[in-house]
């Protein structure tokens, strides 16, 4: 098996990640997040948040609606261009995203396939149709009216959501430039072909920043965040810095209104793919908006009298991105003695449970009465700890490894007599001798 | 001006709530939250998650797709049932909710109304077409196929993605009964008519937990249940206890599933209104499941060995009405002197600001350092702090009364001397004299 079918079966089997809507065979695209990975992708959002909004002053947090009135998307641009080249085997009737059938760029055409002979890989014919450009929008109807004027859209990004509430949050908080809108939810997008586990979903978690700077200082804006998102990822979210990579994006790939961009790329088991990107998008987003809406997007500079549109510096994370690196980066198969076992080394912060409190054995009252009262104690303190009393010791350590749990801590018929546990570390496997009030 | 309209123009002014894409005129049913109404929002689901998630062992989390397969809705009635009865004038083709044209049912028809002889709010008219049920699920189409086959619908409640996810937790987990499963998020309904500010609208947060239960032990854990969703109320939000009102749900109220349903009403500005509810849906949506999937639902008793399909309690609890029952019991305009003042009274845990830092005056460097120097230490110590130079100090604790701040420390020349800041009370107004190190 593969390292990430390794990490797709674990999530499964331990109630980190199940399928979405598993019980009626599922629904290409989505996930549903169980019991552990719901603690993990909250740890994570929760860190993001502190780090980002909560421990400074000049960013904000707003909270938008996910349906959006539809000019946000013409203004925007998302109508127009959000979309993917599809094609339809006239074979079979299967679709599938154009460029992903060969070494191709978005603009593939059917004569690129028909010159590079390439076959369905449903059918295995070759019998394209006209390659067209699908709008990966989720389109809905609001109201009780079902016709053009009703209908409208699932946002794509969370940006938009802040770039349309900029203006409201100048003019009730007055902020000094620099200053940012944080903003984390949910965005949808129909992605032809979703794959790659939770790498590629139809329904995905963001977490974006629109940063708003004086046009001439764009560029040491751009240096600080791009500096204070690796301190984010290598010492909050403990990504090793080898696994992570900055891609300078040049030429044709750079998108038209931006005038730097860089991929921050880390090393997932599907290879080296984007975690995370940070553009430089200039005054395009409110320029757009003042032009659909007719407001005035200028800021006015209360120490310098300035008025004038703000650019924008904008990194931009993913949370199930963020959640597969930190899983792939913690996941490993080693042997303790003897025997091989499956560990994931998450960071103390970031593991579902800090601690697993165990009696030895689970017919002896009085070992099992001290340990209610040692995990009770724990969890007062610390919240995320858990019990675990089931099976032999060493299966609850292979089970507390695999979920990521640092320390699991066993009372034995020593405590009983001299009030000390054992306390087994997750990653060396070694145990220590430890009086309980040190715990 | 009625009390609604002064919390929705202190929601717009301060940076609470925004109605959703204001910039482009709106969107009818959806609201934004700005810079401190998102604080607000956070501190009232985070303060959930941890009174009934964390700081308990037997309520797991789980964070499913919006996005869910549709046999969920047929399983569940809500493809067949949730439904409004909608109707059209057929002189302005405006659409109404029949139910709320006057004093009638769900089951309304266009004989009632021509009896009763309603107008068209819209034109006057006296013309209705036939009143037809409508869905009020949002649907949408999922993949590069449009049709029938790709058809979904955005989840219309929380609920059904845990009870999806019931046998996944079980079978992950193997929690002990009773347990159960919360979950926090999204969910949309296409109401014909959205009103009363965040009391009803198309997109919504929900905060709910299905609770599994023996079926002998229903009657004694729903007593729980609701016993706990006071605490939470009236200890967590601070709500006044004279403004929660129970209302046992009898007869033809009742759903077909359940046994027993309290609706928690809440004194708002619009009337006496249902704030959460807590329901005793028996096993009706596991044995749905069970029907709809082929799979089995029971669980298995490890201690006596029983199997048995669970019974549910379910508390469910709307983060937008939660926040305007805060928001309501807060408000408040009374006399400080003999100027009159906009106060919210909002309990300490939850006011966006705990804090505001601000020097006397603001064109002497020596106070604003000596105040940048405490705001520092405080916000490294709270968190939410927040600065204020803006205008004259009693423009500044009119601004901080309205959001809620519950103390404004001042620093002033005596400061410099002594070391001592002024702290005013925004409940009372009172001033004392306090020393720096002991705040």
């Amino acid at each position: 098996m593969s390292k990430l079918e390794d990490i797709v079966n674990l999530c499964k089997r331990r109630g980190f990640i199940f399928p979405g809507s598993d019980i009626y065979g599922g629904m290409a695209g989505t996930w549903d997040f169980g019991p552990l990975g719901t603690v993990l992708k909250r740890k994570i959002m929760n860190a993001w948040w502190e780090f980002f909004v909560e421990k400074r002053d000049d960013i904000y947090g707003v909270d938008a609606a996910i349906i959006m009135n539809p000019r946000t998307w013409k203004a925007s641009g998302h109508t127009e261009t959000f979309s993917d080249p599809l094609v339809e085997c006239m074979n079979c009737k299967g679709r599938f995203r154009a460029d992903k059938l060969g070494d191709f760029q978005a603009d593939v055409t059917k004569l690129d396939l028909d010159k590079a002979l390439v076959k369905c890989p449903t059918c295995g014919q070759h019998a394209w149709g006209e390659v067209r450009q699908f709008n990966m929008m989720f389109s809905t109807h609001v109201g009780a009216v079902s016709d053009e004027t009703s209908e409208a859209y699932l946002r794509p990004e969370t940006a938009q959501g802040i770039f349309t509430n900029y203006k409201n949050v100048v003019d009730t908080i007055y902020p000094n430039i620099p200053f940012g809108i944080a903003q984390q939810g949910k965005a949808f997008r129909n992605e032809i072909s979703p794959r790659d586990f939770i790498f590629r979903c139809r329904e995905l978690e963001q977490m974006e920043i629109e940063y708003f700077v004086h046009p001439d200082t764009w560029k040491e804006n751009f240096e600080k965040i791009l500096k204070e998102c690796h301190d984010f990822l290598e010492n909050k979210m403990k990504l090793p810095a080898e696994m992570i990579h900055d891609v300078e994006v040049e030429g044709a790939d750079l998108a038209h209104y931006s005038k730097r961009t860089i991929d921050v790329e880390f090393d997932f088991p599907i290879g080296r793919e984007e975690l995370m990107g940070i553009a430089y998008r200039t005054d395009f987003d409110l320029n757009n908006i003042a032009r659909e809406s007719g407001k005035n997007m200028e800021y006015r500079d209360k120490n310098t009298g300035e008025s004038f549109v703000p650019h924008v510096i904008e990194p931009s994370f993913g949370v199930e991105r963020l959640v597969m690196a930190v899983l792939t980066a913690a996941y490993e198969e080693d042997t303790v003695g003897d025997s091989a076992r499956v560990v994931l080394r998450l960071p103390e912060e970031l593991a579902p449970y800090r601690f697993c409190v165990s009696p030895l054995l689970k017919n002896k009252p009085e070992l099992v009465e001290k340990a209610k009262e040692v995990y009770t104690k724990l969890r007062e303190k610390y919240g995320n700890v858990t019990w675990d009393d089931s099976g032999n010791i060493g299966k609850r350590y292979r089970k507390q490894d695999e979920i990521g749990t640092p320390k699991c801590i066993v009372i034995d018929f020593d405590t009983l007599s001299d009030n000390t546990v054992t306390v087994r570390d997750r990653d060396t496997a070694e145990q220590v001798r430890v009086e309980i009030k040190e715990l």
